[in-house]
C-alpha cells in the first residue's frame, strides 16, 4: 500500500475500439449523423445568403467549432468570455459572445481577447458600455458592440426604442467600441411542437426584430448585423430578409427534446450524440439499472430516450447520481433475458448541459472509434 | 490577429481576494460551517462507536478526503472506479466503491486500484463475482466484496435470502475475494420531510438490513460491516445497533433539498455550499438575470434558493444554460435599485451533481478566500 503514488483512470477508449469495448458512460458522437447535420446547415445559410456563426456553448470543441468553419461558418458565438478562451487559442479568429457580462474580471478577459481575435460582444445597460469603452480605449484595442433586443423571450435585452437609443448613442461615444448591429434571439419559440407555430412565431419576432433597426435606420444608424435564431426557427429565419446571421447550435447534435419537435423534411436534424450506458444491476425483475445518472446525462428538459429500434422494451424512467433507472416494458418474452452488462445507448433530452458533463467525445462510424475530441470548453462559465 | 497562441482562463479567484473579487459563476465553502459539519458527524459516530465512511462523490475532492479523514473517518466511499482514482492517488489507503459494475474495463480499473490501497467492491449479481474473482485471483490482489441487499430503495440489490446466500457462497468460492458484509442504503427516505418520519423509516429499514444478517448468521455467516446510511438518517442509523458504518456524503455542504428537511437541533449540518453569481442584466423591471444557470447548478432536486438574509426580495424562477432568472418580489422599494453587478449567493438544490460542475471550491472565511480545493474526480464516472 503507497500512498502519493501517481495512477490516473485509463481512457474510457481507443482509436479502432469497437463501441462495445468503449468503457461507459460515455459521450459519443455518430460522425455520419453529425456530418450530415454540419453541412446541411451551412447549404441552407448559403442559400439564402445569410452568414452563419454556430453557437459553440452547444459542443464547447474547438474541434468541432473548426470543422463548423471548414464547412463555411464565419466564426462562432460562445456564451461567456472564460468559453471563448481555448477556441482563441485553437485559431478561431471571430469569436461573438452573445450574452450579457458585468464586472472587472469580465472585462479584463474582454480586453485580452480582444487583443487575440475578432471579438464582438453584447449588451443591455449603459453601465456595462462604459465600463468596456473606458478599458479598450486604455488598452488601445477596438471591439465591436451589440445591442441585445428582446423579442419576447422576456429575460435580458431592451424592449423599448428609447432604451435601444440610448445604448447606441453611448456606443457611439467611445471610439474604442462599434456599433455591430443587433442581437435578437428568442429561446422559448425553438421547442414549439409543431412546424406551422414555429414557423408563424419566427415571423412575429422577425417583425419585432425589423421594428427595431428600422427605429435606428430612421435615426440614420445602420445595423451591419442582425443577428439570432436557433436550430428551430432557422430554416424560417434564413428566409425572413431580417436576420443577416444565424446562430443554431443543437442542429449538430439534436437531442431528444429537439428530436420531439414536428419538422418539415430536410431542415431535420439528424440524431448524433448518444451516451453509452451499460447495465450493471438486475437484482430487479422490471428493472434494468444503467451506470449513467445525473452526472452524466443533463435532465433539465426531460429523461433521456432509448436509441429508436435497439431495446424499444426498456424506458429510462429516473436518473439519481450514478444510476439510471431502465423498466422494462411487459412486453413478449422481455423480462426472460438478464441484461447484465449489456450496453444501451440513450439519446440525452439537453445536448448543451450534457456536453458540459464530458471531458471527450468518443466519435463513432460503423460501430468503431474513429476519433476523439477534447471537450476543451467545457466547465468555463466564467 | 495571431491564430494557436497560447492563453488560458485567469484563474476565479486568488488567495486573499474578497468574496466580491471572485469572477463568478464560482462554488463557493464558507469555512466555519463546513468544519462544523465535518466534526459534528465524526462526533456523533465516535459517539456510538460506530465507523464513520464519508461518500466521496458529494463533493469529489482529495483535499476533502483527507479533511474527513483527519477528523476520525476510516476511510471513504466512492460511487465509480474511474472516481476512486485521485483519492488513491492522494494517499486514501481504505477506498470503498458502494455500487455494481461490469465489464473488463471497470474489473481491470478494479484490479489496478487493488493492488494500491484497500479495495472493496459492491456486487448484487453472481456474474460481477465470477468475473472479477478470476481476475483478482491472476492478478494476485485480495479484494473485499460486500453484497448489496434491498431495503427499500428498489434499485439495485437482492430483495431474496435465497438470492443472498447464492451471492455469499460465490464470494467464498474465490481465494481471492473475501466476503466483507453487507451494502444497505435507502435513498428515497433520507429526504422525508418531518424527523419523525425520518426517524420510524429508518427503524424500518434497519429492521430488514437486520433480518438479512440473521439469516446469513444462521448459517455461521459473519458480516464484519454493515454499512449504508446518509445525511438524513446518520442519527437513527447511528444509534440502530446495525449498522457498523455510515456513509454520509452531503452532511459536510447541506444543500437546499436536504435544508427542506424538518431537523431535531444538533444534527441539522449548516450550509456551507454556495455559488456566487452576479447579476448581469436588468433589463426588465421585474427580473434580475444572473450568470449561473444549468451548467453551473444541478436543478434535478429543485431550483437553488437564495441566501437567507440577503436579497430576500429575489426568487430563483428559472434556469437556463448560462442564465439564472430572479424574479424581484413586489415589496416595498424592490423596484427602486437597479442591481446590475451586484453578487447574489445561492444555495443549490442538490450538492453532488453540483459540485461535478466545477473544477475548484473557493474556500470563504470572514468574506476571504482562504483556499482554492481542485475538484480532482470531477467528471470522473466511469
Amino acid at each position: 500500500m503507497t500512498a502519493h503514488f501517481s495512477i490516473q483512470p485509463p481512457p474510457i477508449a481507443k482509436l479502432g475500439d469497437t463501441l462495445a469495448q468503449v468503457s461507459t458512460p460515455a459521450l459519443l458522437i455518430e460522425l455520419d449523423a453529425f456530418e450530415h447535420n454540419i453541412a446541411r446547415m451551412a447549404e441552407m445559410a448559403k442559400l439564402h445568403g445569410v452568414a452563419l456563426r454556430p453557437h459553440a456553448k452547444a459542443h464547447k470543441s474547438s474541434v468541432i467549432a473548426q470543422k463548423q468553419i471548414t464547412a463555411g461558418a464565419i466564426g462562432i458565438c460562445c456564451q461567456k468570455l472564460s468559453e471563448a478562451y481555448p477556441f482563441a487559442a485553437a485559431g478561431i479568429s471571430d469569436i461573438y459572445i452573445s450574452n450579457e457580462f458585468i464586472g472587472p474580471a469580465k472585462i479584463a478577459m474582454a480586453i485580452e481577447l480582444a487583443r487575440h481575435v475578432k471579438l464582438s460582444l453584447c449588451v443591455d445597460h449603459i453601465a456595462q458600455i462604459e465600463a468596456l469603452g473606458l478599458a479598450a480605449s486604455a488598452a488601445g484595442v477596438m471591439i465591436t458592440v451589440l445591442v441585445e433586443v428582446d423579442i419576447g423571450q422576456a429575460r435580458c435585452g431592451v424592449a423599448r426604442m428609447e432604451g435601444l437609443a440610448t445604448l447606441v448613442d453611448c456606443i457611439a461615444q467611445h471610439s474604442a467600441l462599434r456599433f455591430g448591429g443587433l442581437q435578437a434571439f428568442h429561446g422559448g419559440i425553438q421547442h414549439l411542437a409543431t412546424w406551422d407555430l414555429r414557423r408563424t412565431s419566427a415571423a412575429a419576432s422577425a417583425e419585432k426584430v425589423a421594428a427595431y433597426a428600422q427605429f435606428l435606420s430612421a435615426r440614420g444608424v445602420a445595423c451591419p448585423v442582425i443577428t439570432g435564431s436557433g436550430t428551430g426557427t432557422a430554416e424560417f429565419d434564413v428566409a425572413s430578409g431580417v436576420f443577416t446571421e444565424i446562430q443554431p447550435g443543437s442542429y449538430i447534435f439534436m437531442d431528444a427534446h429537439y428530436g420531439a419537435n414536428e419538422w418539415n423534411g430536410s431542415a431535420m436534424p439528424r440524431h448524433s450524440l448518444f451516451i453509452a450506458t451499460t447495465i450493471m444491476s438486475t437484482a430487479k425483475d422490471d428493472l434494468a439499472v444503467c451506470d449513467v445518472g445525473l452526472k452524466g446525462v443533463a435532465i433539465d428538459s426531460g429523461l433521456p430516450i432509448l436509441k429508436p429500434g435497439q431495446n424499444d422494451e426498456l424506458k429510462f424512467v429516473r436518473a439519481n447520481d450514478e444510476h439510471g433507472v431502465l423498466k422494462i416494458i411487459d412486453n413478449a418474452g422481455a423480462f426472460s433475458r438478464d441484461r447484465l452488462g449489456e450496453q444501451v445507448l440513450l439519446i440525452p433530452g439537453h445536448c448543451d448541459p450534457t456536453a458540459n458533463l464530458y471531458d471527450q467525445y468518443v466519435c463513432i462510424r460503423n460501430d468503431k472509434v474513429e476519433d476523439m475530441w477534447d471537450i476543451d470548453a467545457r466547465g468555463l462559465s466564467q
